[in-house]
């Protein structure tokens, strides 16, 4: 993969939907594929898939088509899976505790190294085996680990502050499920997951369909 | 609101930024805000702003600016919120319990009217007093009412042949958890949530960052 080299947010928000969907199709048991079968199933062009992956290299093979296990290889590494992260979670509450208990993401190398919250009855029990901590506690707590990844499952005013105390602490990602924009130094890599502004973007669909009709 | 308007899907999904934005004004006490300020406080610039609202009609008074209170009353109506929704879960593991757990959402107006899984251990169950049926019985368990928005949250192979069952049950919208993409009739409206797909982000941005370093 070149490095230094700027490829659009479009093209990357593509590459887990590639490397799901080879996923699926190793599963099945499909051992190379071309990009033209790769549109249809994936409902993209096949040329656009072609310009997609030659952004990173040259994976596939005229008249052949891609290997399915390497390209899903390839791919992994360009995401940079294979490699284990530290994750915190802030928030213990019903999506806390859901994403704490979603096993799938450490078998992804995500590893969930502590959990914060707030709230006395939760705090010093244990999720998934991982012990829920008081916020006070988050700079304590992670001493002893680099944070890859926190996870804000909360909603509330205190996001933006808990977000400065993450990025005093040198954290690289925030995954962001706040209804709150965050404001991060540009280094800090933030994905935010707006639940109830998904749930709006339905009910504006369906009274608008029905205004439509 | 004009109708049958085309309006930018970049401009719909900024509707629920404002509309929760100006919640927390309205709670902190602020009666009105001028397009300069809010696009100070959001990240956005006050002619971007107005654009955004002049689509759904005139809002803003000159030299005054917007009434938050009235703003976003009108943005809840764009919205199609203020309506109720049946809403149904399919799939109670981890997330779907937490979905189903969120009262927030009834609060806004969806209302959970039943949840479906096929783990003999979680049917016949009530999470948050919503009985668990098994999915065999999506048909017969919704015919007394229209499935508004039906919630995929699980992970399977079987999420198209559900998505089919649910057109056939002419339900307006999905809510996708599941890292497929579905293919459904038009007038049935999708928002992916996809959550491994946003981790994937997260450590692509990790591996990037620290390569560019």
């Amino acid at each position: 993969m070149q490095k230094n080299k700027v490829i659009s947010q479009q093209v990357i928000k593509r590459l887990p939907r590639y490397f799901s969907h080879l996923g699926y199709l190793l599963e099945s048991g499909v051992v190379r594929v071309s990009s033209m079968e790769l549109a249809n199933q994936m409902n993209l062009t096949a040329s656009q898939i072609r310009q997609d992956l030659n952004h990173f290299g040259c994976f596939g093979q005229q008249g052949y088509g891609y290997n399915v296990q390497v390209l899903r290889d390839e791919i992994s590494k360009i995401l940079g899976l294979g490699c284990s992260y530290n994750m915190i979670i802030i928030g213990a509450g019903n999506l806390g505790q859901a994403l704490a208990n979603y096993n799938n993401f450490k078998n992804m190398g995500f590893s969930i190294r502590a959990i914060f919250d707030v709230n006395p009855q939760i705090c010093g029990k244990k999720i998934n085996n991982c012990l829920v901590s008081h916020i006070d506690e988050l700079e304590s707590s992670t001493s002893d680990f680099d944070i890859d990844i926190a996870v804000l499952a909360l909603n509330s005013k205190d996001c933006q502050e808990i977000a400065d105390r993450l990025a005093a602490l040198s954290t690289k990602a925030i995954w962001n499920f706040a209804s709150f924009d965050l404001r991060v130094p540009q280094n800090i890599a933030v994905e935010d997951v707006h639940l109830s502004d998904s749930l709006m973007m339905l009910s504006y669909a369906i009274t608008n369909n029905a205004n439509n009709a």
